[in-house]
């Protein structure tokens, strides 16, 4: 029994990584895992907050927002309802210790990255697509870091590469990457986060209608797992292409 | 002499308007004005503000916004500021009152279309792109509200079309549609929004250096009036492609 | 024809212009548009915002507001619900900009002055009111500053004198200085802001309900620098008093 | 040994009481306690708030602010600022439950006055003057509603009059009305609100360097009754003119 | 006739006072008025505000809260409502003015101790609970400071005691320390702040119903006196305790 | 080789449950996890939010807040800041969620169950506590409910029983219910919520400091169940006994 869109269980959407997007910021990438579409923003500031100066080390911090429309139904903006809602909240954290989890903060130095994740289209996964993209955005700002001297010679911030997906039950079947559609229709829910060399940054399950066993979340790691490799692939393809 | 971009004066810079951009919105256009870009959506709900409720009439309204590192340099989120700035509401006004000037309330019924327009890229001119932009998503999401039968049959909500463009004195010279490093040195500094029949919908010109005298201002309006008949060209030819 | 209040469609309502209203601030202005009222005054601080400083050049500002009854239904007060209009933004602005257009920097030397207008009552005009009071606060302050030697002897700040007036179009005719109920029935709203020497620092001209040509523009321009040079020489008289 | 302005310990600053001083509101006063000049405005509304729909009675509530450079200093707006601070709500409150002590809610019908108090000039005091001139703008805006029939034939929503002053320890010695030089000296500071018949609405006693023992309340109490009723007078005189 | 509870008028509700509550903070202490309970916690930190650096002096504040569930019935949160009532700010400031009644700032030197006066459970006299909690909290965390050698030797920051209870009247009968039964009943409500020796801090008596008069004022402030001498005892008792 | 409080690694802390903490609220319970102590209330009200109107269905959700002094250092409070952190977001979504997860919408009817989550005092752990603690005061609460015939007879509106710990890898090791030490040296972080017949509702895994494997995850998988049965039978246990 195939998906709605005609993918088998362990198949991603059609990914797509378009690096230099923007011509302002250190790295910018606008990614899309099928419909959803997200623009990655890295821009490098030297010096870092005021709690962390005079160590030394440098920060990595990243926002995520939707534009109104980028849904089925228009939101509300939240700078004019004037405060940020859990869900942001939440996405902008994780998109933070996500990327985090693969940079040297010495090798940084005194530096400051801010990763911007803004939804221009969502069908499912925004949070994925952006640690995804805000990967390969970083990579592209920490080598104009250390080209315009920033990071210091022979510093290498970056320790690993990292990527994520959803993963979820549908109707009893593990499913990877999941579409807007299957989402709302997942009994659980699941968001994995991964290095290059396939170890775990971040694992977060939810049951949405129904607890679920041990061996349903083996499944599901087992397909993330698998998604992780596929779009760390795809990262490694894209950052080899000439800028 | 020719303008930093090689432009003559009174020459826009290359225009994109790409319909359709969206697959949720009513109406969407990725417009651009040499290396401003900005997402325009047009958001169809049926139903009023409170205040305008049994009045048979329908309301248009428009927000602007700036991804954070739309500029050179990265802005700090309103969102996460928790407030709006004066020029983001300053502008947001700006589009709702031009778009206004070309809706028949009574044709357009008790419905309400929001224009969403998202600055993806800044080189100046961002919100005469957005007015132009948000012109061309208003007259797709009023024809689908046509064909849904939402605005009622034989009902023409548009009465005209509008278009904006900015023009400001820079080094003595009156010029056309700014980029941003003309925008920083102008003197003076103006956004004319005008209907496809040449008459003015707003006027807004602002002595940035020195006050400007009634013959500036005559060459800063006939430049305006010009540049705005091009953009209305430009937006009657993308919408007669079939989308 | 003549207008609801019998004015001829070139003149201003009465004008008063009340300095040293106030006993703490280093300029003070009650200034009456016919009903409108508005009270400006100027606040001279030494120093300048975070982002000027070292530049040895000083900062003016504006901050408009109305009080919660001045109009004819009781508005919400701007500090209960948490966030400033766009209206209010938009118009502390303009004041901003149109005194920084008569101001010298580098005279001024690192000081600011913060022009707060606040409108008592309100008939029409609150804004042209403000811009115009604020200007004579504002030559009282700098003499002050002058006096108390904040700005450095023969050092002259202000570079000219600035004026603002309301122009609109109400049954096809052109008037001068709208009251409310002109107002809200004008097809054509413009504001215009002049130096004294009759050069435009703003003109901000809005169609409200059909758009407008360029003999009506010109039209309003011709009106709206009569306006001010009758406002200037108002100005000028009251500065000339001993206070 | 006489005060600072040369008042007797027990003597009021000169007071007026400007009724009518608004076109637009139900009843206004502009009233002055020396320097401390105060503008309150009474805006009468048909219904209730939410809580208090189909009760059959009324509700009087009261505003109070300050312009920013109604001080020595120039403080920040709480509109600009984006919360009220702790001593507007206080006195908001204040100004609330005073007027409420002498409104019959049944009387007023499901009518709501609200009471705004702001604050042109302040030199000490500026809460009592709040109190005693929003009580002479309560009962033109009574009448009004009486003449309006907005208040049944018959119905005296009024029960009494109020009136308040400032008392406090200056140097060992009790005085009344306190200038702002007197009241930073002050040991000790009471605001005290009084009904027209002698008795009290509130009192508020703080001690500012040294607390009081029962003799010093006892005086204070004395001086700050004798006020008041000298208070009441002046506002029997004001409402006894015809507006 | 007793009261609901049956205490006689001049009667306390049993009075628990808890020290260590807290394992964190410097002092801290769960106070019980009959069914209200407050937990208080004395912050102590070095340092001082902005305002008050170099001056050699410390600072004292307060901040009160209610837990949404303290009450009968919920209440929302002021975090997630974005800002802070006016009932709320009133009593933060009341408790911190009480506190500083009896410091010496120069004793204390440049030191801040911050008052949290969290209410667990409420049945009427929550802010006197909290000061009369505030104060051993206080006692605990001057101690401490002392100790730590962060106030210097031989300096006695605590110039003595301070307590507070609530009077009210009650069907004309003077009643002492309401619960909220009574509070929601009284004609006149008064909480009252007084030093161990007898002498006032603070008086704030309001008419919640019907004015009182001179008689009744003093038979509240009898009462008062009583009830806060009753409080000191327990609190001499409670830090007499080892902790 | 033992832990800082000398448990073993599968150990929990001493837990304590006291039900009817409060005696306003429908549930409420104390719990402590060691040192962490929160107040959990449940608070029913009927009808539901806006959006589930008319659906025969209930609700339930969950607000976490820390008190200032919680912690070692002493925090900000949220409602002074104006602003609820991303923390304390993504905590009380998570308390919502998970007791969601026990709840028949359709036998608990147009209910809602807002539990209150406050820390009293931090020491690691707190939101495990808190979920933990949540489901004891919600089944006080649904059964107050049936009794009160607000939850029809027959209907049985919780479906399950759910707990929550957490487990982390600290020097290598595995460990069960960290205590705020632990947590800060953790190198991987898991907070598990499981349901009483040993499903999982939420598992929620973060690298600190390094990724980690399949291995270690299933190690922490294994601890969290073994922990959560022990806390499931803690709080049988605790709500067998008479309230």
């Amino acid at each position: 029994m195939s998906r709605i869109d005609g993918r088998t269980p362990e198949q991603l959407r059609p990914v797509t990584i378009e690096r230099g997007w923007s011509k302002h910021a250190e790295g910018s990438v606008l990614i899309s895992f099928g419909d959803t579409k997200v623009l990655c923003t890295a821009s490098v500031t030297e010096g870092v907050p005021r709690w962390r100066k005079g160590s030394g080390e440098g920060w990595v911090t990243g926002e995520y927002s939707m534009l109104p429309r980028a849904t089925n139904t228009r939101g509300d903006r939240e700078s004019v309802r004037g405060k940020i809602g859990g869900r942001t909240h939440e996405i902008s954290r994780l998109i933070g210790r996500s990327l985090r989890a693969v940079i040297d903060y010495k090798a940084l130095g005194e530096n400051t990255v801010v990763l911007d994740c803004d939804v221009l289209q969502a069908d499912g996964g925004t949070r994925t697509a952006a640690v995804t993209g805000a990967y390969v955005a970083l990579a592209d700002a920490v080598a104009w870091a250390q080209q315009k001297k920033i990071v210091k010679a022979g510093r290498k911030p970056l320790t690993g590469t990292v990527a994520a997906v959803s993963v979820g039950i549908v109707g009893a079947t593990p499913l990877l990457d999941l579409c807007y559609e299957e989402d709302v229709r997942a009994e659980t829910d699941m968001n994995v986060v991964c290095t290059g060399d396939g170890r775990f940054v971040e694992v977060q399950g939810t049951a949405e209608a129904e607890p679920f066993d041990r061996e349903e979340l083996n499944a599901l790691l087992d397909l993330a797992a698998g998604g992780c490799a596929d779009l760390t692939a795809l990262q490694t393809l894209a950052l080899e292409a000439t800028l």
